[in-house]
């Protein structure tokens, strides 16, 4: 029987990758978004058209029971075997005084109560069937705050704490959980394009991106994603990074002196 | 004129000590805690009675407004120059199933939430005077996820890095932010003796207590909180580690092979 | 034109799985280590009879020259494209006084010096090509100190850091380094298996290993070098970590209360 | 009985400015520097003159049994309590083909070979009087590689993971390693200045020393060494950072997008 895969944030850059290469090889794919009905139904089509399995949704993360209901829906087409928490919280940067308390609550709803929500319903289904992969992307500002990231920081850094305790309470049962530190900009519209403005992202495409490969290629992510999730049991990855070769890591500047 | 060094989260343990050691070195100190009018009525007294200024205030940090009016009310008294940030978030070991959604919310109010309120109101204040300091009372959940953690360590990974953005933020206009990993048993009838229960409590005492300083005493917790609010500007600490002689720090265990 | 992986540290473990793996995807493998010309030949041969290409070398990596000297003989052969750099200095547990002086400086030879040799050598190399990946392995050790393992602990730290900096100063260049944690026991009788004599070895496969896949299978852990080797430019990975499903990660341990 | 505490590492800068406190506080200090008997004298003369007791000791640290036999010299002094272990291996920034392998060593010599030997003698005696104290200047290169910092970020990752190695294995018996991760500019002519030279220390001090407070005042350094020396054991600390308030962390910089 097929397995499913359930894509939690399925836009045009990580998510729509990976779920196109989870469709490629096999798997059924749930793809979910919060909007953009058409830009959704053609994502199916093409996984369809392509040879695979896929059905679309569309969901809120943070209304009472969506996350829930969703889960339970895929797990009634295809057991689900593999949830890819691709659920952003970068908001841009903002100061202190411009992070209002409900700004900084929404952040967390996504970044972290989402995660904890999803894994409430799948984990018992996983560790019931003896396996289960979570593919959780996360970002740089999980390991370390800075300047105008009160919110995403806090909030990504619950995230990446509670893939430790998923870990450590379920690894054992054959829970996989893998956190993934994107460190750099992905060259993915619909979440950093929305966020910078098509300028400022034509911009950055234009300096860092095509053939110079300083923009991270959601379709390469998808490769170490689907290589994760098929990792044998006696080799599982808890946590990597990835960034362009050209990118700083988020632990180097400057040289004090 | 007097300053004042607010304590959130002061009962009979790190609060209540550090309390004492800031009154006894001149500073204005106003208590704060959840509940029990006579203990704190007590613990003010005995600051006054060894001639410190004290007032004491009851809150429940998780209402609306409560940290915010509390801490106007502190600054009206005197200029709030020292923040103790000491609530915890620790619920004991519980398994996901055991771990409500409200649970983990509360968990992350009280360790997270409530200390961006806090910054809202007290950074402004401190940044305009030029100085200020926040000592978070913080534990080892906030540097690694455990089993059974689940609200406990996503809830203080993201205090933690809501002091790394506070202080990438402020530090260079004055804000001197600490956070302090307490990586071990502290002997606080109100915390863990309360979570414990009083024989549980007992019988750890007489395990590692007492002459034996296994568990981290109060007292001698508040005069390295005092040390750190005194650093020269030149020579802040951001973070540190407080563990007794004969506690394994969390990052050993017994060797693999 | 054939590009070669020279494999340093090629025993029936991690190594010598990962030169197969290489061998099998058409690279020239070049299998080094210190002793048993006979098992090295046999290794050999088993590569060339699966079709792949082979080169058995003697080398005591400690020795003046012999790292470099290797190095250039294997690009004579083929242009050096992966170094794995597999050399181990786990020496069990010892105490402080367990540990001469020699022990420490031997360990951090072969841990740290060694691999500095090697990127002196091949490092130029590579930026010349535009492309070169340098896969180390790591161990626990490196990210955390623990009793009896002085000598352990501080080279495979300076492995860890002299990965850092080399992909600080080349990754851009093209120079892709990765710090790869093995964070359990690998089923490997070379390493392991002579660490812990056959008794203790054979114990600890029964309990752990065969189904169990308690032990990191090398054939195993091979897919996880290669694909490191084969990521796209823009999705780096600079530091992951394996470990069994079934094996409690090196931050977890009995909870502190 | 008076107790010593051992310098090794004393200049204008931490080593000097430590010792200084140290004997106010009633320690018997023993200086110990390389070379320049001449100010060696002067500093041993002013802790004296300030009513004192303290010794100079002229020694190589990278010669054998020059550590050893200093640490033994001073034992029959006066009981060594303390060691401030505070010899830089800094050597500013080198290109992997400007370090070469005697420069490599040399800064593995001083940075982790050194306190190995100190801790061989030391701690045998420590764990005999059920108490002692060992003080690491360390760096932001323990932490973290970086362009340029192969020696010196090898060397001294050496010196924190065998920090941790001596406290899991001697803690509990009395033994108190702290790793004091200095994160930013000195203002020290004996080793800055002499890195950087006479011109560009006194620009940088221009720039940012004075009452700008941008660079670490050793004096002020050395109230936190002196703390930490004073830790009643029920709450030791193992690890923390030192910075101007002004100075960006090393974990942050310019903000990926």
């Amino acid at each position: 029987m097929k397995k499913s895969c359930v894509v939690i944030g399925a836009g045009a850059g990580i998510g729509g990758a990976v779920g196109k290469k989870f469709a490629a090889e096999g798997y059924h794919v749930a793809l979910c978004r919060r909007s953009d009905a058409d830009g959704l139904s053609e994502m199916v089509g093409t996984l369809r058209a392509n040879g695979g399995s896929a059905s679309g949704h569309l969901l809120n993360a943070v209304e009472d029971d969506a996350l829930e209901d969703l889960l339970l829906e895929v797990e009634a087409i295809a057991p689900v075997d593999t949830v890819v928490y691709n659920l952003g919280a970068q908001i841009g940067n903002r100061s202190l005084e411009e992070t209002p308390l409900k700004t900084f609550e929404l952040g967390w709803k996504m970044a972290c109560l989402g995660l904890f929500r999803v894994a409430r319903v799948v984990v018992p289904l996983m560790v019931a069937r003896g396996h289960g992969t979570i593919l959780v992307t996360s970002a740089t500002a999980a390991v370390r705050g800075n300047s105008g990231q009160h919110s995403h920081a806090a909030a990504m850094a619950g995230r990446r704490m509670l893939c430790q305790t998923l870990n450590a309470e379920y690894a054992a049962q054959g829970l996989h959980v893998v956190h993934i530190v994107i460190d750099g900009a992905v060259d993915a519209p619909d979440t950093l394009g929305k966020m910078l403005g098509p300028e400022r992202f034509e911009a950055l495409r234009r300096t860092k991106g095509g053939e110079k490969d300083g923009l991270l290629l959601p379709e390469k992510i998808a490769e170490t994603y689907f290589h994760l999730a098929q990792q044998h049991r006696s080799v599982w990855t808890h946590e990597l990074d990835l960034r362009s070769y050209s990118d700083t890591p988020w632990w180097n500047h400057e040289i004090n002196i």
